[in-house]
């Protein structure tokens, strides 16, 4: 088995580094634009060799994995189309899937099988020197297969997830698209619109050392990669519009029990989002009797 | 000495465990409204011996810490303020300042010191059984002394933050108040707003199960207790207001690059953002350079 993975940051680093650890007879060829890279990523174990032109030697893949940032995928689906065997298979791993999906469609011969992949895992840093080989453990991985992906290809991308230590869930594109949208870009724009808000003021760099763990914690994914979440915002205009109508209704209605006192909307309102955090608490793997439950 | 904790909720409990532990021959006191909290407290270290009664033996008290939820401040005032020796200090716990210190000037005597002091340390649990000794290890402690208060109050308050481990900064109320809604009841409300969007959808029971670490990050705020932030809304309205004001014009702003497609204006706003976040973090304690210290 050859694995192609194009984009060698956060994730395809620790796809990597997973699927070397896992599947040791695996030959996993890696492709960066920079040599630089190359070279790290060889050393750090996570390719048997590399190169930086996306079409070499992929002739010869049994699956191509595309990591790199959502918009660069058209691009690389157009430098690789020509050379793909028949039966390969191609996934990626970006963060929206409905317009990835239409990409594959649009661009890829009809003789590969695109099955659309989506760990959900990550961290506030980003590139090759921030991948780690447990990064996907007990993760969901969203799999969102085209239209004529084969049981074998479904099944092949599958095999990866959990290879990787995640959990594959299989969700239509749009539906997976509107979810992602609620759980994690509209964290992380408020994440950013926090930092955005109180960076702004003309005391921030004296107010800024009052910020304990609080702060921290809702602050961190502005972290986050401008290009990759400038991408997501772009692939995923409906669902993230929605959500922020939503929570910029919310926060008004929590603005006018502020102006107006109003202590029995804010303790209701408080104790409703107390009791959701606590229901999702309990059923996710952050939870302190499910965590690491090893098979 | 003799130190009069009021409140023994996660505040404090873990005041009571760091006191004991750093200052041995001072003897604490706690009062609780239930025996069981007193007989828990006693148990842990917390305290030497408790009583329900806010002014029993208070008048034997060097120092009373006032650790209760905002509101409740006054009544404890209140109930305190004929059982005071003349010289006795008095300071609180409160998340805000401004309002505590004119109920300071409004019911204490004129013979009893008052130093407001805000610990700025906390977690999403609340109550006793969260308390620990370390929880204000390197924290600021931020100190807002009464007008009236002598060098030796402010010395006294200081004395028992820096005992905690945490480091005092002096702040006029007003300035505590507003950079701490930034800091801090912003986070919240933002917290707040995301789980209770996301939560309102018919399609949270099972868009849920895609939250992973980011989520619990920007969620983690919303856990806290509700009753204690109805108390910080209510007793810092106008800088709350303010500050979402701020973040709501802001999310307007990126709502509409999301709806126009505006990829240069979301990757510029992300960038500035990331490189905020960056500034804060370099210069905080959580910062890997800096975290233990240690004198």
């Amino acid at each position: 088995m050859r694995v192609h993975i194009i984009g060698l940051g956060l994730i395809g680093g620790s796809l990597g580094l997973a699927l070397r650890q896992a599947r040791p007879s695996w030959e996993i060829v890696g492709c960066a634009r920079r040599n630089e890279t190359l070279k790290q990523a060889q050393e750090i174990g996570a390719i048997h060799w590399g190169t930086s032109i996306p079409a070499e030697g992929v002739a010869n893949a049994d699956l191509v994995i595309i990591a790199t940032p959502v918009l660069a995928i058209p691009e690389v689906f157009a430098a690789i189309k020509g050379a793909l065997r028949p039966g390969c298979i191609v996934t990626d791993t970006a963060s929206t899937k409905a317009q990835v999906l239409d990409w594959a469609t649009q661009y890829l011969p009809k003789e590969v099988e695109f099955v659309g992949g989506h760990p959900m895992a990550g961290k506030e840093q980003s590139g090759l020197q921030a991948a780690e080989a447990d990064l996907f453990r007990d993760a969901v991985y969203v799999l969102c297969p085209s239209p004529n992906a084969s049981a074998r290809a479904r099944g092949l991308v599958a095999e990866v997830a959990q290879a990787v230590g995640a959990r594959p869930l299989v969700l239509d594109p749009a539906v997976h698209d509107r979810w992602v949208a609620a759980v994690s870009h509209l964290p992380f724009l408020l994440s950013e619109a926090l930092i955005a808000a109180v960076a702004a003021s003309p005391e921030w760099p004296q107010a800024q050392a009052l910020a304990a763990s609080g702060f921290r914690d809702v602050a961190r994914l502005a972290a986050g990669d401008p290009r990759m979440y400038r991408d997501i915002c772009l692939t995923n205009q409906e669902a993230i519009q929605e959500w922020l109508d939503t929570v910029l209704q919310y926060l008004a209605r929590l603005r006018e029990g502020v102006a107006s006192g109003d202590g029995r909307l804010l303790e209701e309102a408080f104790r409703q989002a107390q009791q959701a955090r606590e229901a999702w608490w309990r059923q996710s793997r952050f939870a302190p009797q499910k965590q690491q439950p090893e098979g």
